[in-house]
């Protein structure tokens, strides 16, 4: 165990993998976002954390709503295009079918197991970065991915993402280690 | 693809996991943590979202410092164990060996393979956590889990979390299904 200090610009990973939606002058638009997560418990409050060069920050600024919509494994490839391609050079609102909350401010993806619809609280502007705070207004999912009415990891096949060097990959999840809050009842004190 | 209205009181998922060191009154402290993520590229900033009443905050506020290890799929008893118990009760820091960086102000834990320093830059305060924004300073790894210099997710075997439901679970990375920023390009436009 003899640590070495490596190069610094790392992320912390595993993550998870989203689409993330805005309304852009009225266009659907998707770029796909791997820094996210949730921040409060009461009101739910998620972060995003997107770069200030992106059309997707328009759409934000401009209808204060964002999605997070999470792919299954089948949608890899449509994800992955989606961080390719700018909404600014290429119309992506035909990639998926979309369906609306009804504030009807932001895209929601039908294909997605999982989608979230937020409203912005609140922006802290970075260097290269605006991390958008959004209070968690609606989830849509399907009876198929759920088990005793609650969401299922195994059925739902989210995307994962990894990016602990140069190269960024996905990656399915594997198999279930142990239970929270229960397994490290086994540590003797 | 009926979607149908959830519970919203989600968070997002599969997650990376990881135990938040402090040094609280000077004695190391570790906390399992899932609410993390980056985001802002250079300087490469992380943010923690934790409970106001956790121990840990405390000690984040008196050095300024945190740290995130990255535990590997042997070290789940002992990473849910972090959760179950507070610092305020329990003496956490004789349960790793704990290593320091040149600052000295956080512990880092050396059967993790990835630690990370962090140096906190601001706070925000929401109604029931602080996110605590802190700027990457150092990062430690060990040759044994490289490939070509860089971390490499297969050998690392990092913890994955996922609570959809009631119950969380921890889980292993699974199959890889493709590579960032190329296999997009198989959408045809």
């Amino acid at each position: 165990m003899t640590k070495i200090e490596i190069n610094p610009s790392i992320a912390p990973f595993p993550k998870p993998t989203a689409l993330l939606g805005s309304l852009v002058e009225g266009i659907p638009n998707f770029m796909d976002i791997v820094w996210l997560n949730r921040v409060n418990r009461s009101p739910n409050i998620w972060v995003v954390s997107v770069n200030k060069k992106h059309h997707t920050m328009k759409g934000i600024q401009e209808t204060g709503w964002f999605s997070l919509n999470f792919p299954n494994t089948s949608l890899v490839e449509k994800t992955d295009y989606c961080g390719l391609v700018s909404g600014r050079d290429v119309d992506k609102s035909e990639l998926f079918q979309v369906f609306y909350d009804p504030e009807e401010n932001v895209p929601l993806i039908k294909e997605c197991p999982v989608c979230v619809s937020c409203a912005v609280t609140q922006y802290v502007e970075l260097p290269d970065h605006f991390v958008v705070f959004g209070e968690v207004k609606h989830v849509y999912s399907e009876e198929q991915f759920l088990t005793d009415g609650a969401l299922d990891s195994e059925k739902m096949d989210l995307i994962i993402f990894t990016r602990p060097g140069p190269i960024g990959n996905y990656w399915s999840l594997g198999k279930k280690i142990g239970k929270a809050w229960s397994i490290g009842k086994n540590v003797s004190e």
